[in-house]
């Protein structure tokens, strides 16, 4: 991309209400435009990575044979009724709208009910089991406060997976394959090492459940765990019974904030029993399916990742989900020509600050602040080495590659 | 794809609700699930085909240099408010909201105002034009009824781009580089033939506007049109003083249905004066910037396409925006060894109908239904000519291919 062509740009500096690291650098490095508290759109940059990270998820899930489909925001409330979810006493999140012809509706917060009420259609017998289906699709809920970036939206993109199984020790097995399938889609995205399994509370329907947490300052929810984090465990389920269950004392456990980037979840028949999902086993009997869900939150971990590389010249993307992998400046004729036609051969690669009329210096502050990989810069100085000079974001090191490593 | 691990699955009738061919077929086919009137789900043949679209889309787009982004759903009435459109008399068709925090939001029907608002950050003086963004969002238009499948919808795809400019020339010359990029997208789409630019009314900044217009017996369009159809109308425009502009008489016009696939639309100042748009001239004299917006209705394009090519066997799709190129079916033992072999290497091309348990014949009912390009059988007697029989299914004509082709 030429940034003399686009509107890619950066800002002097972001709204004063952008109190957290995320919202501020990705609004300045123009990732994202706010057009109110909790509602973003995504600009070029901004979108690119939202994709990379899909791309990513998608990759994972259709490995395991996961299928993707796109289901609908506006909600008729009937699927929700049977559940009692449609009610603002029990989820009190709800946008709702209002059909000209008559009736509410609402925005979809979540989709276990209407994927619930389709697959009675898919499903019939067990030879129809076990399935899964997700997809990314934005979620709205009406939160009081939005105050994170792109942490806390009331409008974000989310893949949500559901699965639907005959037993519940097949959605046992298949629930511990989704936790290794996440474990890989954030070493994948860069944040693994700080990423941990969250005991957090199962509902009615288990003890626990779990929740992905990244471990980050401006996280909003607080985690307590032992010292080679085998144990981490959310402060909602923080209780002597809960210690005891899982055999550890209070002094071996530490405290931190952490956001949380997914969830799974053993529904089990909370949602196909009142929805009356069912299925005839081998023997023609009827039997209630058992379900799982699993989410992660594509925005909220993009904003997650910005947080946790960010430093004080701006953002630093792991390779796997920046925009473009190079950020290209020239110096002179000689490197302008150059460079011209390094990016004609592969536009896909570079972000190609190619505007005119800038001093270098604020060329460098801007490729520091939108945070790609690596940084290239061609001059007279490093073609008389028939060289660029590559600067890696995070260390700051330099080194000259040879031009002819590009072609 | 292998239809028995997949909920993709055909169903012997679709709810009588549905009266379309596109409604009925799309959902009998497993390509679309209704949630209600004018509000469906893309099960994963369906979304396939919409991704296959935007991606046409997309290759033309950015090839004259548009950049893609994407903005929210939910409308700060704020820009709304400026240019009188936030009024349920003014555009009847909004879905409106409340914030729990206190005030009525939007459900983008279009979003001319939001990028008008949003550009004045990014666009500041004649070097930063003209530039172009699109995206492919979800649109909410509350409309009364909504009976056509996915023809018109409550809920739908749009791909909708914007362009601003320096002045009203160049917004010309833009508009008609669009021009002949839509007639390109909707010959790779396949309906090039039958889809025609068409006047229609222009509002009140310029005479006409131009929409595209596919001839279509359910489209909800009328429009007039000369023998080499190089002069199409909208019935909207359909006076003496329109005929006497495009010099053609009543007796030269033949009538027709259509759906409007398409719209490019000079909106010159319209919503940049309002919201305040300007950029600074060469002389930093401070003008108010020129703007056009193209839209693309996606999903209702999948619908007419599904309409256009369907028979009385089911759909076909147009291999350039099929989900799969092959339908793969295998008889008897070694056929389905082979089968198993050829979808191994390349498991993209193929939806295989690997069930078991159900007859050839109802196999190939469910494969002309579904409606890819091609059927590939493979049995004890293609193999002993080392081949594979390949139906076309718009000709229905077969014809034995070598297997070695396929490797």
């Amino acid at each position: 991309m030429k940034m003399s062509q686009s509107f890619v740009k950066t800002l002097r500096q972001a709204s004063s209400e952008e109190t957290t690291k995320n919202g501020a650098l990705l609004t300045r490095a123009g990732y994202i435009h706010k057009e109110m508290a909790g509602i973003y759109d995504f600009l070029p940059l901004g979108l690119k990575v939202l994709e990379n990270i899909k791309s990513i998820i998608r990759e994972e899930l259709n490995q395991i044979g996961c299928e993707e489909l796109l289901m609908s925001t506006l909600q008729n409330p009937e699927p929700w009724e049977k559940t009692g979810r449609f009610s603002n006493q029990q989820v009190d999140i709800w946008f709702k709208t209002e059909l000209s012809s008559g009736g509410e509706l609402g925005l979809a917060p979540t989709h276990e009910e209407p994927i619930t009420a389709l697959m009675k259609s898919y499903v019939k017998s067990y030879k129809d089991l076990p399935i899964s289906a997700y997809q990314f699709q934005t979620k709205f809920r009406n939160e009081k406060r939005a105050k994170s970036g792109i942490l806390r939206g009331r409008e974000f993109l989310m893949k949500d997976l559901y699965s639907f199984h005959t037993t519940p020790e097949e959605l046992e097995s298949y629930y511990d394959k989704i936790m290794k399938v996440y474990q890989s889609i954030f070493n994948r995205v860069g944040i693994g090492d700080i990423t941990f399994p969250c005991f957090a509370s199962g509902g009615i329907f288990s003890k626990y459940s779990h929740e992905f947490q990244t471990l980050l300052d401006v996280g909003e929810d607080t985690v307590y765990y032992n010292q080679d984090k085998s144990i981490v465990l959310n402060k909602e389920v923080y209780t002597e019974e809960v210690l005891n269950d899982l055999g550890v004392k209070p002094e071996e456990l530490q405290t931190a904030n952490a956001a949380e980037v997914g969830n799974i979840f053993k529904l089990q028949t909370k949602f196909t029993d009142p929805l009356d999902l069912k299925f005839s086993d081998e023997n023609n009997v009827e039997k209630v399916v058992y379900m799982g869900c699993y989410g992660i939150g594509v925005s909220r971990l993009m904003g997650v990742i910005a947080e946790v590389y960010a430093d004080d010249k701006g953002l630093v993307w792991p390779e796997s989900i920046a925009p473009f992998k190079y950020h290209l400046i020239a110096i002179g004729d000689e490197g302008i020509k150059t460079a011209n036609e390094l990016y004609r051969k592969n536009p896909e690669s570079f972000l190609y600050d190619n505007r005119e009329g800038l001093r270098v210096g604020e060329k460098f502050a801007d490729a520091d602040l939108i945070g790609l990989p690596q940084r290239i810069v061609i001059s007279d100085k490093t073609l008389a080495e028939k060289s660029v000079e590559i600067t890696d974001r995070k260390t700051g090191k330099s080194d000259l590659q040879l031009l002819s490593d590009f072609s």
